[in-house]
């Protein structure tokens, strides 16, 4: 007999987020008779997604039960497990953001987004801290790692974060005509930056494989191939950034790898693709038509009493690790998943033990523990990890002690910034922004 | 009665470095009876340097004996301490590499020459683990931080890197009006990268001295004082970094604090007074001219039988540590110094043991210890110490390493590069280049 769990997701009016999961959840057999409280302050959405799990469990006949709020304190307060997915502000204040700093001369935007929703996370987990200190946080909503971390260092919420971006190894093997189920790969480092230690084909190294495939068929993929936006995985892009950094950039990785080849449409369309990749003007926007898209069709499923929504919302697992998490948690059984933790113990040798790296880890009913690493190859630590390690420390600091100096270092840091003044016009505007809810304390 | 030492000094043409060295060896009385052994491969400036040090001894009537070679195996046999002090090319290939990066768009260069000197002092530290394990390999040429992090990392050799920047906290008393032997300090990071942490007057915190300055006087300071060239304690530049980071630089630092202070003669002139502060055009022109004028002086003293060496150079001890840290070294008579040591123990919190620090030593017949600090405040940590050892650790690796890929991540990183295609412009002019010794392995 299983046990059942009480479930809370903070911003769950992200359509596509809380759709999959609600799937997975029907799906989970572990899973059965638990309980789910939808959060979001938008009301309409957040009605919506209600409606569409009623809708589906019942087509279904699964045994979930179901709740809606407006207030954070009631999807966290009882429950076992919160995941947050918010996005403060929503898609408009973050491409308000964007737009802002494009007028200082930031090509698609500066990181600042960001800093609102870090305060925010560390809202959810000193509320969690207080009113559910036994809950898991499961933290999906970005920034992962700088977020992740923050949390950790300011509470004592048990945080684990998760990404879907790791999988994208599997690309790499479709690219290269090997079936999926012949490759196994480890990749580790931090969200969004990670980097591929092992690559085996049946178990031997298929690194070869790969460095073969650049000398011999790379070029002419990139010229044949047209990459939907989110298709960076074997872009130009990866490629460079693995023959100067030595190991391959995997997921989200590539997207962020290398300022050079992001600071105009052109390099980003030389490195991506004709549409410039996953965060060119191009490129983001059918990201956020996807969105659109997406809260679309659950209002129609959810409007419409003709249509089924099993035939649109397939009940089959999605590629999200956070259903099966809670189930190894919930139910005891272990297995092994990527997951965003503490370093502690040097898990990635180098780092801070209260920095949050991913990695693998073991998941049971007694938590996470990570599967230590063999130390990175000087030429990544140096090239990659820890530059990338000074850029979240800079924007951890900024979130955390929201002062003039700690915004404004932060910008300064960021390569697009060319001089003091425009960082500080930018920051200007941004912190009397009636929007921003983070500005300085 | 005293110890006797062989003290062999690399790159001794160094004019000015080497006459200080000998001034500073004829008035240290527990240095006599020391043997010195010159090395330079410009036979030329060797033989000056050596003929000044046995006129200005024979003058004052001091035990000190000398000789002179152009191989470094010959000032590194036998020696108990070897001074580092070349410049590999000498300061013309440091303006040559320069130049060259200026071609394409480098303002004043990238730091690229460090890898040249990087390479260098490794083979002296190589040499000196063979021939003369011992010895202590005291390193003042620059890079320091980087320098003595790749030598402790490759070498047993014990090695310590000495600098006289921190002494410029005397300059802030100054300016202050405060006289200088009533005030105290402290300040740690890495060389030239170093930040007051403790200033006192009469034991009492003096910080709020500073900021008082800063608020009621700075303006008009700047306004009225024309500043030398290297004059760059009080200017601008150091107070904002101080306000942006909340530690005060201190000597060099300020010089490399900032890269927006830094990227045009306007910005540099704006920041550091009319000349642009010492690494301008203007005032590193007036350097050399200076090291020029050391070098003519020299030969004058030595040429002219009629002059006396003594009236020019006065037997008065310089502000470098060297000679007296040997004599503590070499007659066992502890005291504190400004050392650059590796991180053992964590001194200063969150890096590396095998990372070069910059802080406080006790020096004794056993060697260095160096004083445990209090953690950083996160602020300096994010906003300065972690980005700037990033930078650290991608030239130690370029330096170790070698490789075209290496050296590119390096340039990449420089926050004067604006494409990748410019950095490889540049980086394939400098390893095709004859004078280059140090390229790809």
């Amino acid at each position: 007999m299983s046990n059942t769990a009480k479930i809370g997701i903070i911003g769950a009016g992200s359509a596509q987020f809380s759709a999959g999961i609600v799937r997975d959840l029907c799906v989970n057999k572990g899973l059965a008779g638990s309980h789910i409280c939808f959060m979001d302050i938008d009301e309409k959405r957040l009605d919506k997604i209600h409606a569409l799990a009623l809708k589906i469990t019942s087509e279904l006949g699964v045994k979930l039960t179901f709740s809606k709020t407006v207030k954070p304190e009631e999807a966290i307060k009882g429950m076992d497990f919160v995941l947050n997915t918010a996005q403060i502000g929503g898609h408009s204040w973050t491409e308000a953001q964007r737009d802002m700093a494009e007028k200082y001369g930031y090509y698609r935007g500066t990181h600042i987004a960001n800093i609102s929703q870090m305060c925010f996370f560390l809202e959810i987990a000193k509320l969690i801290e207080v009113i559910a200190p036994n809950a898991w946080l499961i933290q999906s909503a970005n920034p992962v790692f700088e977020g992740c971390t923050l949390m950790t260092r300011e509470t004592k919420t048990k945080v684990i974060g998760l990404c879907h971006g790791h999988y994208a190894y599997l690309e790499i093997a479709d690219v290269l005509g090997i079936p999926r189920n012949e490759v196994s790969a480890n990749m580790i480092g931090f969200n969004h930056w990670i980097w591929l230690t092992e690559f085996r084909r049946n178990g031997n190294d298929a690194y070869p494989v790969i460095d073969e495939w650049i000398k011999t068929k790379a070029e002419n993929y990139w010229k044949t191939h047209q990459p939907a936006f989110y298709d960076n995985q074997m872009s130009r892009a990866a490629v460079e950034q693995y023959q100067l950094y030595g190991l391959f950039p995997i997921g989200d990785t590539p997207r962020f790898g290398a300022w050079w080849q992001n600071n105009s449409i052109e390099s980003k369309q030389k490195y991506f693709g004709h549409l410039g990749g996953f965060d060119s003007e191009v490129g983001w926007k059918q990201y956020l038509d996807d969105m659109s898209a997406a809260v679309e069709k659950i209002e129609k499923v959810v409007d419409d009493p003709v249509i089924k929504a099993t035939d649109i919302f397939k009940p089959e697992p999605s590629s999200e690790q956070i259903v099966p998490i809670i189930n190894s948690m919930l139910n005891d059984k272990p297995a092994v998943y990527q997951v965003n933790i503490p370093n502690r113990g040097g898990i990635i040798h180098g780092f801070p033990e209260d920095l949050v790296i991913e990695c693998r880890g073991v998941v049971t009913g007694g938590g996470v523990s990570g599967l230590m690493e063999p130390p990175l190859p000087e030429k990544i630590m140096s090239g990659v990890m820890i530059p990338r390690w000074a850029d979240a420390e800079s924007l951890i600091h900024a979130a955390k002690s929201r002062t003039y100096d700690a915004f404004l270092a932060f910008i300064l840091q960021d390569r697009k910034t060319h001089s003091i003044e425009q960082a500080e016009a930018f920051l200007k505007e941004w912190l009397k922004d009636p929007r921003n809810k983070y500005g300085i304390k």
